[in-house]
């Protein structure tokens, strides 16, 4: 989506990780003005150079304010909010105070239901939510092998298997990432987030749990239900290091529905660890264990 | 069941964990001589004052020639099996390797696929294998609140939506266990075992990313396909006590399908932690929801 002028503002409510840059300057590239509000895992990071500012939890009314005073009516949701809000933060603001029954509920779910909550309360307010990839399309993940090596028929196996529960977990709406080898499921994903769920299956291998030829794939999916418009799966040269370090040899992303932080620099780095990365067809599963598009 | 004639022998695959010797003792009681064949987990337990032996992964065609020679013709599996054979200990034998293909097919799943190939390839050498429950009843979970206090209603829903996740994944044949809350499913079992799921759940507590206030439930449940020869899901005190660790108030199991591993002992944890402890029925979930059985 291309602003309706040159320097029109748009909003990005930046948690923490490196997609919320990445978004910037492709909307700054597009002709966008970002405004950046930085909540989250994202508070602390230099965003010098751009207009915006920090917003502890509870100051949920200040960050609007910035954004209605520079002009936002559009705004974008990107990066990580792993921490739930610290409650003493929330105290000294009378602003905080009158939001506080809309801060609690955001508190309460997921990463998914607290940006859910967060947008629709945006939205009475007046502002319009967009997705990521309609400021920077190439962030999506193409469809098929992505690097120099395609999957071998076990790891096929390991992908298909760790798909499916990826999508029957998904349907209950937790996490995103499943572990699987071409004959059992190793690591679901709950809240922990997938490089602590990444940590667990190098400890799991250490240990002797996950046999040494075992062929283990990493499938990240899209919710059935998911809105697109946040919280969609995403993986960066930091998650293939850290499956790399798992022993893991295969990994799958819906293509078209997740996000890819540098598609560069992450085939490069999995074809750096000789792993094979592969952009999954959402609605023919299947379609990867067929190899036609190899 | 009771013996066919007072001393017949009864062989019991012995891997780690309390339940083994709950089960010697209770078969014992019943009238059997049990010959406890030590494997995995289990196998540096002292056993002193019952026939049987040692057998290091791939000493499988010894282990099968003791329980023959002690007369055994009726066999249990118990306990936990939860590393992986090390391949190295295979090599020294010469029957080992007469028997490497089957064992190799052992080693690839999961605990239950583990139970199921080595049951189906005793069962073709003659023997009969039993379930724990037939031998030990009264290790079967009851049904409804088993402590001294029934659930609030914002556990009922955590169990629930626990329950309805372990289900899932019950299907797909993965880990019996979940932690939710009321409104999130927080962590799932995968191979690592229940033990260090609730540790992870206790770290995540610890980290904040779990309410202080959020009321956290454990579920373990049968899968539908179950085998109920082995590996249904069981508690112990040591369960008790790692989940109060991890913040968790509400504890519930399948009833008639679970083991709890001496109920007193657990009951009296699950009271002094102030926990809430159910046997859920399996095929009414909701039962626990409208608080009929309290």
């Amino acid at each position: 989506m291309s602003p309706d002028h040159p320097g029109e503002a748009l909003g990005i409510v930046a948690g923490g990780g490196s997609l919320p840059r990445i978004v910037a300057e492709a909307a700054r590239a597009a002709g966008w003005r970002p405004v950046v509000v930085r909540i989250g895992d994202g508070i602390d990071d230099d965003w010098t150079g751009y207009d915006g500012g920090a917003f502890a939890w509870g100051r949920t009314g200040d960050a609007i304010a910035c954004m209605t005073a520079s002009g936002v009516r559009r705004l974008i949701f990107c990066g990580t909010v792993s921490r739930r809000p610290d409650f003493r933060s929330l105290l000294p603001s009378v602003r905080t105070l009158l939001r506080l029954p809309a801060a609690l509920r955001i508190v309460r779910g997921g990463d998914d239901r607290l940006l859910r909550t967060l947008t629709r309360y945006l939205e009475r307010e007046g502002f319009e939510v967009l997705a990521v990839q309609e400021i920077a399309p190439r962030l999506l993940a193409p469809l098929g092998p992505l690097g120099h090596r395609t999957p071998r028929s076990d790891e096929i196996a390991a992908l298909s298997l760790a798909a499916q529960a990826a999508r029957q977990l998904g349907e209950l709406d937790i996490g995103q990432a499943v572990v699987a080898s071409d004959n059992r499921v190793i690591a679901l994903e709950g809240i922990e987030g997938t490089r602590a769920m990444l940590a667990r299956v190098a400890e799991l291998k250490a240990g002797g749990k996950i046999g040494r030829r075992e062929p283990c794939a990493l499938v990240k999916s899209v919710k059935p239900q998911q809105d697109q418009r946040f919280d969609l799966p995403s993986i960066g040269v930091a998650t293939i290091e850290e499956a790399a370090t798992a022993g893991i040899s295969a990994i799958g992303v819906t293509a078209g529905r997740s996000l890819i932080l540098g598609l560069d620099d992450v085939i490069a780095a999995a074809d750096r660890h000789d792993i094979a990365l592969v952009g999954l067809d959402e609605a023919v599963p299947d379609i990867i264990a067929s190899g036609e598009h190899n």
